[in-house]
């Protein structure tokens, strides 16, 4: 629990202002070619720029400097929680990728399908890449597999990946994966660090005996792998920590799932930016917080395509009218992480960070970009400060000692 | 015990240079209309605007980002003490808003003037707003009560508002709030947390019997209820931490209170600005530091009088030239929190800062504004670590490490 968590359990407010958290992800970039701009500058964002006049700018450090987040941490930080006191096991965020509810009794595990040969030591840790609609149907045999004491539930993701969750009381997450990360050795044996996670690596080695009889003639994909074997951390509450009442507009399940980790509400997003906006409108008066997730400046970012990222942001622009229309009283337009088309990945550098308010204090900035969000009014600060502005700038947290 | 007070505790340096600390409460500020500026950039000012020229400016944040603090929490970071480590209870705060001393032994209380029916229940929670000269009277009878073992203090405030302390041995400060916020119901009866507040509770008990009998013909003032009831926080001297010989020159009572809290000595500061500049000449040889508090800027910007917060901002620029005539190695202009007057009240801005000294590093910045700021050499830094820049820039720390 942070600091600044400790603030807003005390000083939240209830009031009928809206604050609505635009996530563009990946939003941050990097220029392609030397003296040039980087996506978000390069983008043609009337819309934005107005509010980049009225309002503030700054950046936001997701982690710490130099550390590329993943979604998961670039998330939490934006919802005001500190992504190294509340991790998330790869096996929870695959979870939370599939739209897979989970409940505190759950142990998640991302699973990979591999060949093991006749000795059985692994010959090819992807299982050659097994098709995914091979995949999915040997997903369903291991679905039937029965463990006393537990609920076993195995879900398909994509290719050779897949989800296994185990639900029953007493589970650890602490187990080491069992892929040996290199072919020519067998699998590792599951161990629990603790009583409970001794508890899970057994039911582990149960499954993986029985899933080793189900698949042993489904070459390439003969045995599978588990690696981070987790539960998902206990997040407390948006709605405790800042008495807000939230909602959240995600088309991708991930980030429905990293909404639901929080414990905002889930609703139904729709396909395209436009059926976020209608969805935004329709829900306006039910809730005090809105994340509307958009994920194409990551994607495009992720594809090295510079352009795309471009037109992308120019799309996401095309909205901000929509919402200004319902009245905000604070919009905060931002990504979880940086993802620059010429680094093809998640990066490091700092956040361009958008916040339009009444009481936004204005800054020099006339356009919404990185080298602007440097000398904006916010500065750089750490991600998970953001929902400090944002309580603040929408009036919803008393004042600190008399 | 913050970090950088573990250093200045061990890298303190006794020299002959003098720091001015003066405080223009609530000194940042927001345009009223879009596109103008602040308080502080629509008044002229053209002798801070000279030092900003030849020294640095920054900008600060009290508590964390989007806390609105208090002048209690406003005071103690600029005094350089973390205002989360050391919270100020609202009947300490009340006590130093009238000057009374307390020692450590002493619980303080906010005491209300109420109404009870004859049945024992509240109807009105402040008496209805008693006046003063009668709730004076009533403070002068509560002042004779006896208990066994403790010395009993009331002193009136204003209105339906008193103060309340009891001091003696092994007293507590964690007593609940007597007030159940709404009437219709008796008051709530004193409950200690731990031993020694189980002690100041019965206290409390007895106080409050003794003071029914005493009022039961005073109607509407025939009871009170008790609030923010506490011990002062243990905050180590400026004189331990710094090295540093402080003195207050402040016209407020509250502001005594809380430099009294830090172990400043208290200056006799007259009533007016030329009262305060002609008693920092007057003791200038006596002192390291010197804090001097300026309260117009605050209490404009509450009543949200724009014009006036700008008039009360060139007086005090008016005054500039005064200190800078007796040679200050270091002098700040701050402020202890924004009270912008289109919000009439404290708020989370983050604070102007202006500091000269011979050995500030210049910046690009040309005036003293908080726009200015943003791009100021200090930075955005939180409030606490104003005090080690004070210090380095007057020459009163040693090298950390070989």
């Amino acid at each position: 629990m942070s600091d600044l968590q400790d603030l807003t359990r005390k000083l939240q407010k209830q009031t009928d202002s809206k604050i609505v958290l635009l996530v563009a992800d990946g939003l941050g970039g990097l220029p392609i070619e030397k003296g040039g701009g980087t996506e978000l500058e390069t983008a043609k964002t009337p819309n934005m720029d107005a509010l980049a006049k009225e309002g503030t700018l700054g950046l936001s450090t997701p982690v710490l400097p130099g550390i590329s987040p993943g979604s998961g941490p670039g998330h939490l930080g934006l919802f005001g929680y500190d992504p190294l006191e509340y991790q998330i096991g790869r096996g929870v965020l695959e979870a939370l990728g599939i739209d897979f509810e989970l409940t505190p009794d759950d142990v998640a595990i991302r699973g990979n399908f591999c060949s093991i040969d006749a000795e059985g030591n692994i010959s090819d840790r992807r299982a050659g890449r097994v098709k995914s609609e091979i995949a999915s149907k040997l997903c369903e045999k291991l679905d039937q597999i029965e463990i006393p004491g537990v609920e076993v539930f195995v879900r398909h993701v994509k290719e050779y990946r897949l989800v296994i969750v185990f639900r029953g009381d007493g589970l650890g997450g602490n187990v080491n994966d069992t892929d040996p990360q290199r072919t020519g050795v067998p699998p590792l044996a599951p161990v629990g660090a603790d009583g409970p996670s001794q508890r899970t690596a057994e039911i582990c080695t149960q499954f993986l005996e029985q899933a080793r009889e189900i698949l042993k003639d489904d070459q390439p994909a003969n045995l599978l792998t588990m690696r981070g074997i987790d539960m998902k951390p206990n997040v407390p509450p948006l709605s405790e920590v800042y008495g807000l009442r939230a909602g959240a507009i995600a088309v991708y399940p991930m980030y429905r799932g990293l909404a639901r980790l929080v414990s905002m509400d889930i609703l139904d997003a729709g396909q395209t930016l436009d059926d976020q906006m209608a969805r935004l409108k329709a829900a306006w008066d039910d809730y005090d917080f809105f994340f509307v997730h958009f994920k194409y400046t990551d994607s495009t970012g992720e594809d090295g395509n510079f352009p795309e990222k471009v037109r992308r942001t120019e799309e996401l622009d095309a909205c901000i009218p929509k919402i200004m229309a319902l009245n905000p009283d604070c919009l905060i337009v931002t990504g979880d992480h940086s993802t620059p088309a010429k680094m093809k990945s998640h990066s490091w550098h700092p956040v361009p960070v958008l916040l339009w308010s009444d009481l936004a204090r204005p800054d020099a900035c006339d356009s919404f970009g990185e080298t602007q969000c440097i000398t904006g009014g916010l500065g750089q600060f750490p991600a998970k400060y953001l929902m400090g502005f944002a309580m603040a700038h929408a009036g919803k947290l008393e004042k600190f000692g008399a």
